[in-house]
């Protein structure tokens, strides 16, 4: 191996910090996971960080080119600063800066969701297409757009929020404050409010979830109605059936506001629950207009358990790499 | 004037063809209107379009340096042909090398609506901006999207098929079959559909309108509701109400989408009800997140009458020109 053939991967979350050396190919070399210590300031976080950096070098034994972070949040990518991050409760972070200057090597930072779709994009399902949308359902409901083979980013940065397209105009609140967002009836925590209610109006057919949870309604999470509905239980797979609907009238408006080539679904969700690709797949093609469709594949994302830091990784390979020697 | 200083723009409708001279600034230099003749042939109607941009010649005095057409349906822009067009049921209609051939210069076709957002974008409300989506809303409900400064097309070229985002998941029927899509409860026939409903339920409170209708329910449309709503009819502002509701989940959507810093919104509906824009701007900011909407303008379009002759010219100028010639 020789120097500045590798990246490093950073994915900075609410409970861990996960930091890998990613080659060009979009292979995990090396990784290592620490916990968040979310008392603390963000610059020893910056530090953890850094730390944990230096120790993946000294493993893998010669320097990366570069390093990318990952984090959930409104981020300044120009700037690389973590603008609002919820998380952590960090706000105006010069992380870019400060993490360059710690470990002296370009940092590029950005949202976790854009840098999971820059995965896809560069190493996982959406390699070689130049017209992508990546749906992440997870907690909430992120993604990112890739058209005429650019990553978009719009006005201020903020281009494929697509957990908040209104798609039931009378629908319940969401986190946002907004009413009938996707996320608010197709995300994790929706699932979850859905499920629970559900179950509180009927607990005999609960008992399934009920069980999962160890008796506790408040302990019905979207885990726990995909493991119900993989055993066949009725009421989680109403529920499923009730967010597959929202997913395929969110993915019908990406459809016809995008026209991508490729819909790439990924996140939790979608992990606990993978025939909903299949679903949505079919939902898409009774629904949306002919022509938005010919040349339409819907997939699974590729990059699973270490999408955080591959994704980071190749955002910081697009930063600061010649496109064309990554891509 | 010299010679291949200005473009012909041409507009087929279902009931007129407009045929103008547009300058490099977007101006109308002259224009020429003749009925459609929807029983004839393809071919017919293209000798007819031929035989109104000689005239335009004629009179101008001068040749122009290419034709672009805009025109309601499916077009293939990159082979120049209308694959469908429902108003004059033509299909597979090799639209670019009849007229090309027809007139000696060459030909661009795009569909009316990507047309109008050329027209906005190099003409009108959207010059200098590299990140706008507009929003025409007539009988039907389209757009168009310019994202990094250059028009989205898609992967089978329908991008910004905007009236068919489904804000309302258990919402009416719309014209494509889907349920509750923007169309389905802003465009003209959904207006007209719920105002002959309301004025059907409530004859008392839909006196006004039914008097803008010559007594006939059925005689009610888009234009009659804006009409009463302009006087202050209680009735015909609840249903201006709901439609402004309608734009705004709609936008919101959009915003969330593309992030754009301008949102234009033009087309029928809007010219009867300019006060649409203005709720539609308030709506946007109490419900989209604030990120998204930081650099944000919503205005009117400001190409009017002569909105797709100029678009069609302004097309075929981006498929002929040097980009930095015009824009």
């Amino acid at each position: 191996m020789t120097e500045n053939n590798w990246t490093v991967g950073i994915d900075i979350g609410a409970t861990k910090i996960e930091v890998a050396g990613i080659d060009r190919n979009g292979n995990v070399l090396h990784h290592i996971r620490r916990k968040t210590n979310t008392g603390s300031s963000a610059e020893a976080i910056e530090s953890g960080t850094a730390d944990a950096v230096r120790e993946l070098m000294r493993t893998i034994g010669t320097r990366p080119v570069a390093a990318g972070v990952g984090m959930a949040g409104q981020i300044d990518p120009l700037q690389g600063v973590v603008v609002f991050s919820p998380n952590l409760d960090w706000h105006n972070v010069p992380l870019r800066k400060g993490l360059a200057a710690k470990l002296g090597m370009p940092v590029a930072v950005t949202n976790d969701v854009r840098a999971a779709t820059w995965g896809e994009w560069l190493y996982g399902a959406g390699r070689g297409y130049d017209d992508m949308v990546c749906v992440f359902v997870g907690t909430g409901i992120g993604g990112g757009v890739v058209s005429h083979g650019a990553m978009l980013t719009g006005c201020s940065n903020t281009a494929g929020e697509i957990g908040h397209i209104t798609i039931d105009i009378n629908g319940p609140v969401c986190t946002c404050r907004n009413k009938g967002c996707l996320e608010a009836l197709a995300g994790g925590w929706a699932i979850a409010r859905d499920a629970q209610n559900a179950v509180a109006d009927n607990p005999v057919a609960g008992t399934a979830m009920l069980e999962l949870a160890d008796g506790d309604p408040k302990n019905i999470t979207a885990k726990v109605v995909a493991m119900a509905a993989q055993k066949g239980d009725a009421l989680a797979l109403q529920l499923v059936e009730r967010v597959s609907g929202a997913l395929v009238a969110g993915a019908v408006s990406l459809v016809h506001a995008f026209n991508p080539c490729l819909l790439v679904f990924g996140g939790g969700v979608i992990e606990g629950l993978p025939g909903l690709v299949g679903s949505i797949d079919y939902g898409i093609r009774s629904r949306a207009l002919g022509a938005a469709i010919i040349n339409l594949k819907v997939v699974r994302s590729q990059l699973h358990s270490h999408a955080g830091v591959i994704g980071a990784a190749a955002f910081a390979n697009h930063s600061f790499r010649d496109k064309g020697d990554t891509v």
